[in-house]
Parts: C-alpha cells; structure tokens; sequence
C-alpha cells in the first residue's frame, strides 16, 4: 500500500521549502516596512462565517465538515471573514486606523489547473477603519514596493484599478438594477467563452444595447473619457477618488505601474468602492493579486460599519511569474562549517560543533563513521562554505586544518579565527 | 448574529502573533545552526495515512471529512506520517541521512485544557536514514541548545532519556507477551488516578508481582541499577547505545540537562528504540517536548525500511514555560519612522515614505487629514524610534525635521543623513 499526496494539494521538500520561505520572507519584510502588523486565526471557522457573506464561487467551493462536537466547521477559503470576526470581537478596544497583514493557508475545492490549487498560501493585506482613499493608496504603494523587492520591475507587471462604485452608478444610469448579479458575471468574463458570457448575460436579462453600453464603459481607459460618458454628478464621489489616488501614486513614483481598468470588478460579493487587480504585463497568467474596499463586511457579520480595504496575493501565480522570469533563488542548500573526522571521533566531533555553534555558525557532520571522501562530499552537497578537520594531524597543537571551498584555501589556525574568518 | 472562534483554536491579534513569531523565529534559526533543512507538507491527507499507524489515542482525536470528490480525508493530527509518505515517495533518490524540521499546523479533537489546544503549532526535527545512536544525539543537542536560545537555562529544563528496546527486554524478562499493548497504558500513567492505571494494567492480566518488576526497572536511575537487574545478554545493545548516547553528549557539554528517566515510553505506536521527553524542572507543566526512533514506519506505510528519529515540540507548553520564567518578548509594536505632517500635505507624505523606504528604513503614517497631536500620539502607538516632519517650515531649504524618540533629540537635516543617524 502507497499513500498518495491528497489531490490539489503539494509537498514541500527542502529546494521547494527554501523557494516558499523567500516568498514568505521577501512578503513579510515588505510589509514590515510599511508598518504593517501581522495576524493570524484559526485554519477552519464556523461554517456560517462564509455562507451568504462570500459570494457562491468560493461557497461552493468550501472543505466544509461536523466535528466530533457536531459543529459545523469548514477550512478557510480566504481570510476576510476571520479578520472582520476578529476586528468585530475587539471591537473598539482596537485602535483604528489598522494595518495588518497575514500569510494565511487556505482551501478552496475546484479543479486543479495551472495556477490554482486547492491548497494555497496568501498574503492578505487590510487596513481597518479608514475610509480615506490614502488607504487604497497605501496598499498599492506596497504591492509595487514588493513586487519590486522579489526583482520584478515596472515592465514586468501592471495594477489595474476600478471602482465598484464608479460601475454602480453607470449601471444605475443604463438601467441595470441589481450590479451585485452582474459582478460576478463580469468578472468571469476572461475566465469563460464568449458565448457562455453571452448566455451569462441573457440569464440577467440585459438587453443589446445595455450590454453595448457596459462594453462602452468598460473599455474607457482614461477618467476624462469616463467624465464625458457619466452623469458626473451621480458618479462625482467616485471620481475624485479616482482622480486623488492617481495623483498621490504618482507622488510615490509608481505611476508607470498602475492604469485604470473599468474592466476589472472582482467575484467576491462584499467590495464596496475601489477594485483592483495585478497582472504579468502580458496578462499570460491569472491574476498575481487582487482585492479593494469593503466598508460593510464587518456589519454583515454583526459587528458595527467598519470601513475596509484590503488584497490577496497567492503563492502559485507569483512563483509562476517569479519562475518565468529567472527570479527565483537557488534551491541549493547552504551551511557555514561541515566538521570532518580522519578517525570517524564521533566525541570529539560533537565537542567541535557545540564549540563552533556557540560561535555564531551553522555547523554540521557525519552521524556514523565514514571515509574521508564521503565526508567531504556530504560537505558539497549541504553547500558548506568551510571544512574543519577535527582530528587532522598536520595542525599545531590548539590549532585545526580548514578548507574554504570557494577558494581552495586550506590553512590551519585556532578555532577562533578560522570562525571569525568564516564569518 | 456574532459568530465565534470555533473551541480549541485560537486569534492571534498582533502582540500575540509577535510572540507566535519569537517561538517560530527562534525555532527556525535553532535548526538552520545544526544544518536541518525545512520542509512542509498538506494540511491535511488521506485518512488511511493514520488510522492502524498512530496509535488508537490519535486516531480517535481525528478531524476527518469527505472532500466534494468522496475522497476520505484528515487534517493532519502529527506530522511524522507525512514525513514518512515523502520519504517514501522520493524513495532512493533521497541522499541519506537527512536532517529534516518543519513547522506544521496539528489538529487534535480533545478536550481543550491548559497546555492542550485542538490546534497548535508543533516543531518537528528528525533525522531520516541513520541507524546510529549519534543521530539521537544530534537532536538532543539540538533541543538544549534551542531551549537555551529562548533563555532557558539548565535548571530550567530536564531531557528524560528512556529506551524503549531496553524495556521489551525486560518485559520479555518479566513474562509480559505484547509490550505494544502495555506503552499506551504507561503512558498515561501521569495523567490518570492511580486506580485508573491500576485497572488499566489488569486489564492487561499483569499480575502483582509484574507491576512491582515493572516498577523497580523503570524507577532506576543509573545504567549500572539495571545492569544489575537485568540479564546483560537480552539488554546489552539496548545498554550499549545508552552508554554511547550520554558520553556524547557529556562531550557536547550538556550532560546538566540529561538524565535516565525509564518511566518514559511514549504514547505513540511505532517507536522502537530510544525515547525521550523534556519537561520543565518543576515538573509542573506537561512535557515540552517528546520524541524517539521509529525504524519501521516507513515500511508500514508501504516504502522500504528507512531507519528514522525524531522530535516534536509544541507551541503551546512551550509558550506557558517562557511566560513562567518572564522570557516572552515584548508585545510592542516597533517601527523605524513615523511621519507627520502639520499640512495633513499627503501628496508629500506619500513622497517622502517611498523616499525613506527605499533608503531602508521601515516607515508609516497618517491616511486622512488628523491633527500634530493625535500623529505623534499614533506613532508612539506604532513604536517609532524616530518622527521625520515633512512639512516642518522651521527646517533650512532640502532638510526635515525630526525627532529621536528614545533621547527626545530634536533637529533639522538632510533626509540621507536622518535614515543614516536612525540605522
């Protein structure tokens, strides 16, 4: 009998672990320069966090099961719900404005196809209680700064943004009454053939020339045309955030990065206002991270209004993105000093290493006695930066032979300074 | 409606995740100074991965479900099955030994309890393909040298070193057929009444003069008691690799932490040679840390026989013993910069924070227009070491403001030299 990895699911052996802690690594430093603050919660929720709150894609899609205590619990498909949950259980205790990051694993039961798996990791990024649109701004000055720091540059990828509330207030305008309906269709839109979108927009019973008029709307890639298309007064609000948070990213020197995009509306059924998503700039791939406001999650929840704003960025389509451009680290191992014994002493080895851990070095050998050769080639493969002879005989007294394998020097001297030489 | 955190998990807001990150941190850093590499693994996998391997204890405690595929599936209560799958998945072409940790997320379905949580944080160091007595030894070593990186000194905390080989040779000696049966029972021995155990071990029809040889063997205290007690022959490689294990470490200078403990036999079904535990001094708390070697699990599971051993150590124990000896790290929030401006100017704060960013330093700051008072007050809050005014008109052309929060100096100067002056 063979057991098999689950299905959607993925090992982690040490090169892929070490690829996954630079993602992890690059992520949380980027957020800790921007003063973010990290959570975490609990890995399955009450199943009644996610029903009606995250929109039919992802509830469909839930690992939902009754635990030996009949609750009825399901793994998490996102990390929203557990954050408004826990902003609602502090409630004003938490001092607002808040800005919190996590790396979440989540769970999501769909097909497994490239870029999608049903286990994944995500970094979520929120900022509670703002409802200024310097909140937006914040968030997209740190995808940039990021997505900068893992070696992608401005030709690499691009932000498009949008504004559910822009899109509402066209939808109004053209007669569309329930734009919560049409998001989701929309959203599918890359995702489907024409024709199922086609049939996707009969089912919401739009007419020819309502869906002309979406298209219009959709494919203007600049405010000024939108200000000639709308009724500015009803859209008024919706523009001058637009126009405010265009002007403060280019203040930040990222303009090259962002550009607007009405054709971006996102699934999730709880965003309010801004929308936005990150795209490879051949737009070869799904989207590398998304996200926008949500100023009513924590309301629905039964908690008070709490203005929010937030994105997710998944592991699988960076590492893609990060892959195809020759950005990834190299999965070799890495260690300071690999002890060898001529004797196979096995005490004075364990002796050694204590010594040189102590130090302020990473040190590792043999478990088992072993030729020399064999000794030296385990130190190869654990990518160690020195060799230190334990028992070598050609050392003076209180001295030991060492190696550095990038340049071939032996030498030998106390511990000390061959440490301090390593170092 | 409020929905609450499901029993047994836990939030981590962010002054518990700095902690959460401290025990994570100093993990990791522990394991990378003795060379073991990181891996993971799925949060969950195929339920016949545990049932029959890991003991009725852990079986009972499962989280198990059906996916939307039929397939029968279980969080994952421990890692060490999965460890062995790998293992047996990549097979020969895995160079051994491996000195391999992890971190993984555990479930167990228990009564939630001090020191007992159904989701925790548990690290796992092991070493897969050596059959020496040394590998014990390396993660033994391990151990002290991480309990002392979190603060912990020799008085803190004692390794309790027990074989479980050397146990069936005395139960063989005593007349007990099937020690796999008597472990588990043992096992609780410190967590039931003693009328409890007592009815445990008649239900393993011991009789009374076994239970008084049980007990003499396993309250030695030296390898020359048992010697004694035992017939050498049956016992002596079981004897042999203790001698070998405690000179070793004495050599590795942590003979203070170690002692022979012969009432520790481990819960778990497929440990078949040393196992050890680590408790608190006082003995106050449950064990930090337990583990020992399992030859034959990787057998079991289908793959060829691959000796192994290894450790886990949870989050939670762990946690509650630092917190007694005040060695838990300040929850405070921490930032470089904070940035204020009297103009509430966001367009320049904006600026002047990707400036300071990318100068290196971490750096946060208001999102709407909010009074002096009230920023310097948040960035107190944010744990700034410094506030840069951006906007400040009393600083010379080209030059800012700021404030060293720790001495309360105040000057003007270059943005270069302010981040130069913070580093």
């Amino acid at each position: 009998m063979s057991i098999k990895l689950p299905k959607g699911t993925r090992d982690f052996f040490p090169p892929e672990q070490r690829i996954q802690n630079h993602i992890f690594d690059t992520w949380r430093q980027a957020c800790i320069k921007f003063g973010y603050e990290e959570y975490e919660g609990p890995i399955f929720e009450h199943l009644e966090l996610y029903t009606d709150k995250s929109g039919d894609e992802i509830v469909q899609q839930l690992y939902y099961f009754r635990d030996k205590g009949k609750r009825e619990l399901s793994l998490r498909p996102e990390m929203t719900p557990t954050l408004a949950r826990m902003v609602n259980l502090k409630g004003a205790a938490l001092r607002k404005p808040l800005r919190w990051f996590s790396i979440p694993r989540l769970f999501r039961y769909e097909r497994a196809q490239k870029g999608r798996l049903r286990e994944f990791f995500q970094l979520n990024l929120d900022i509670i209680g703002s409802d200024s649109i310097y909140a937006e701004a914040d968030l997209i000055s740190a995808i940039v700064s990021m997505l900068n720091d893992f070696g992608l540059k401005a030709d690499d990828f691009v932000i498009g943004i949008s504004s559910r509330e822009l899109l509402a207030t066209w939808f109004a305008e053209i007669g569309i009454a329930d734009p919560d309906k049409v998001y989701p269709v929309l959203d599918r839109r890359a995702k489907v053939s024409p024709e199922v979108f086609r049939d996707n927009l009969n089912e919401l019973e739009l007419n020819a020339e309502q869906v002309q008029l979406l298209d219009d709307f959709m494919l203007c890639t600049s405010l000024t045309e939108i200000e000639k298309l709308t009724q500015k007064e009803a859209s008024q609000k919706a523009l001058a955030d637009l126009k405010q948070l265009f002007a403060v990213l280019e203040k930040a020197g990222i303009a090259e990065s962002i550009q607007l995009d009405l054709s971006i509306v996102r699934g999730l059924a709880y965003y309010t206002g801004i929308v936005f998503e990150v795209f490879d700039c051949k737009r070869s791939m799904r989207a590398v991270a998304g996200g926008g406001r949500y100023d009513s999650l924590t309301q629905r929840l039964g908690g008070s209004k709490v203005p929010c704003v937030g994105f997710g960025m998944g592991d699988v389509v960076l590492a893609d993105l990060l892959e195809e451009r020759g950005l990834l680290p190299s999965p070799q191992a890495e260690i300071d000093v690999w002890l060898v014994s001529f004797g196979n002493d096995m005490e004075k080895i364990f002796s050694i290493a204590a010594k040189v851990r102590k130090m302020g070095l990473s040190c590792s050998h043999i478990l088992s006695p072993t030729r020399v050769g064999k000794q030296l080639e385990s130190a190869n493969i654990a990518g160690a930066r020195a060799v230190i002879f334990v028992d070598g005989d050609r050392a003076p007294e209180g001295a030991f032979e060492y190696k550095i394998m990038e340049t071939g020097k032996q030498s030998a001297d106390s511990l000390a300074n061959i440490v301090k030489e390593i170092k």
